[in-house]
């Protein structure tokens, strides 16, 4: 992520992007207040990344009610300068970023009870904080970031809308490459090679490129099996712009399509575009999941339909909120969430479709912009 | 993942993949005894795949003296049949993983004190295991099952050896399109898409190619930088074979080559050379080490060269051993480390050239077979 240096200097969204972390610093101090912490250890880096602008891999955060201590590795001392230095200071540790933290703590006597991210510390981490923090008194915390994270700012939303683009030009600029006879794996080189050219950082996950029957396990990765005439073909792929991401599906059909492709396809895709229609923020989790769900149960195909309709997106692919038939937490206005039915009959083939929608005051707006009708490539 | 049915199915190595298992797990039932443990709780998804060839992204393994218990969900019903049954008993939970810990463990009553992987284990869960599993008595225990994993045995190294000739076989395909003009990004999305034709499964790491001063920077990733005439050009990157890592670097110079990056090149090339040829088994890390960084400190480059030589690499991509200025452990015999020294001189440049190499016992066999001697590319 050495790109993002070039964020701060250069970009139209650098002028925003101190306000919004000096923001979301302080509203996190005041959730700290409410929890009766006087400090939070920070060990998530996308938590770090959305505090402080930092897109490296290695660094701890300590936020207390006065200002916020950032260690990091003599690595990074080029990029935390220009990343971090606006919102908290920066510390460059020679030995180990724990090692910074006990020489950095004691100089904040008002801190004494100080919460960690009981998610996101392993426990011999936990240990340390244990034997060498032991003046202070350590608290479990979950999600004092997190449930921050789950409303995008304008600024955010521009940027996942960004990696949106970039997803849908590389399906778009890879479909014509597509003929029967070549592997899954070559297909994903060919759409992961257009990702790069379109400008994707990186691969939020490794993309799936599912043909056949192989289109109906739900965790397919991709394979050495050649793609055939008539069969499925689903890609379920990433594309990372300025650390956000976007998450996209499509199935097609490589030749044509029998009539039970296109009838499957056709009821995903009423599914999908149910749910994108009917989402609205201040809906549960589950209410928003039976929007497409109850579609495909009324065509007696419920229970081909084995997972969640989906899940919130931003600087990491899989984030809150929910969409399943169990989430009983209301959408946050703001969300960003994929929306991604699918039909699967095992040894026959799967569809998948799937989108990201930002879920603004005025209703769901597509970030997706890429046909949802049935395509048959030849 | 979806990949290794068809490896425990087809490929030659499947004959004995099942024997490698039982002796893995024979041997860590042996180092739980030494270690007064009745069990051994495993969370750690590479340390799974060792003992058990599971592929997927959702699992707990326990094993015991007598058994192994594994358990995973429904989406990986097909796949743990064909991948787990005949080295451990296999049970799919409807619920969560914890679930399924908490109702199979009181079927072995002579369990009662179990380890489990202090760094593999989010504070969260080891609460779990405090509250749900208070009839228990819990262990933190560390590097069970990654010291075994430090030797390979011959079907392993076969599988590295494989993941890095799919390396460099990409690396010969790029190169031609290699040219000034093109974004770093897109010589990426080259590379990458030679690697998927070439077989890999996937990329263990995200693609480094660093151009012209960016070169130098240790962190770097891939930019929108567009690479000029006259630029080092440093492409790391990495390749995955039925799970097995390989990692190899080469820098080139796009363009006729000036005498300074000719000298510096060959400097790291004759690091690369000594350290290759002179790595034992038996050796300390840090001797190993000292091979390459002697000689570049010999030539007054020490303080350019600022990081270690090199790591093991296995099931992932970065493991034990550790081949740096403070590893004083032994090299174990079998152990596959990569060799990799740089000179980085800030604001001008890069250079490194990192190679695979097996520590067998007759001595070192490299695994990644391209040309180290400077490439000018036009």
């Amino acid at each position: 992520m050495g790109t993002s240096s070039r964020c701060v200097a250069s970009c139209a969204c650098s002028l925003l992007v101190p306000d919004a972390r000096a923001g979301r610093l302080a509203r996190l101090t005041e959730a700290l207040g409410a929890a009766h912490l006087d400090a939070l250890l920070i060990t998530s880096l996308p938590n770090i990344r959305y505090l402080t602008g930092f897109s490296g891999t290695s660094a701890l955060l300590v936020v207390t009610a006065r200002d916020a201590l950032f260690i990091t590795d003599f690595r990074y001392q080029t990029q935390a300068a220009a990343e971090v230095e606006a919102v908290a200071t920066v510390h460059i540790e020679p030995q180990s970023l724990w090692t910074g933290l006990w020489r950095l703590l004691p100089g904040h006597p008002a801190v004494e009870i100080v919460g960690f991210e009981s998610v996101h510390l392993v426990h011999r981490d936990f240990q340390r904080l244990l034997e060498a923090g032991s003046r202070w008194q350590w608290r479990p915390a979950s999600d004092l970031v997190e449930d921050q994270r789950e409303r995008k700012d304008s600024d955010e939303v521009a940027l996942i809308s960004e990696a949106a683009q970039i997803a849908v030009r590389a399906l778009a600029r890879t479909l014509p490459e597509v003929r029967a006879g070549l592997t899954e794996l070559a297909i994903a080189g060919v759409l992961e090679h257009a990702l790069r050219v379109e400008g994707s950082e990186g691969f939020p996950f490794p993309s799936i490129v599912a043909s056949g029957a192989r289109s109906a396990l739900p965790h397919a990765r991709s394979s050495s099996k050649r793609v055939h005439e008539g069969d499925l073909l689903l890609l379920d792929f990433g594309a990372e712009y300025r650390g956000y991401c976007a998450d996209v599906t499509r199935t097609f059909v490589v030749g044509r399509a029998t009539p039970e492709q296109r009838e499957i396809h056709e009821t995903v895709r009423i599914a999908n575009e149910r749910a994108v229609a009917g989402i609205r923020p201040g809906m549960r989790g589950r209410d928003a999941d039976a929007l497409a769900r109850s579609y495909i149960e009324q065509r007696g195909l419920g229970e081909l339909f084995g997972h969640s309709l989906g899940h919130g997106l931003g600087l990491e692919v899989h984030e809150a909120p929910r969409l399943s038939r169990v989430a009983e937490t209301l959408l946050p206005p703001g969300a960003v969430v994929t929306i991604e039915p699918g039909i699967y009959r095992a040894g026959w083939g799967g569809v998948r479709i799937e989108d990201d929608v930002h879920l603004a005051p005025d209703g769901p707006v597509i970030l997706t912009h890429f046909a949802r009708e049935l395509i048959e490539l030849s």
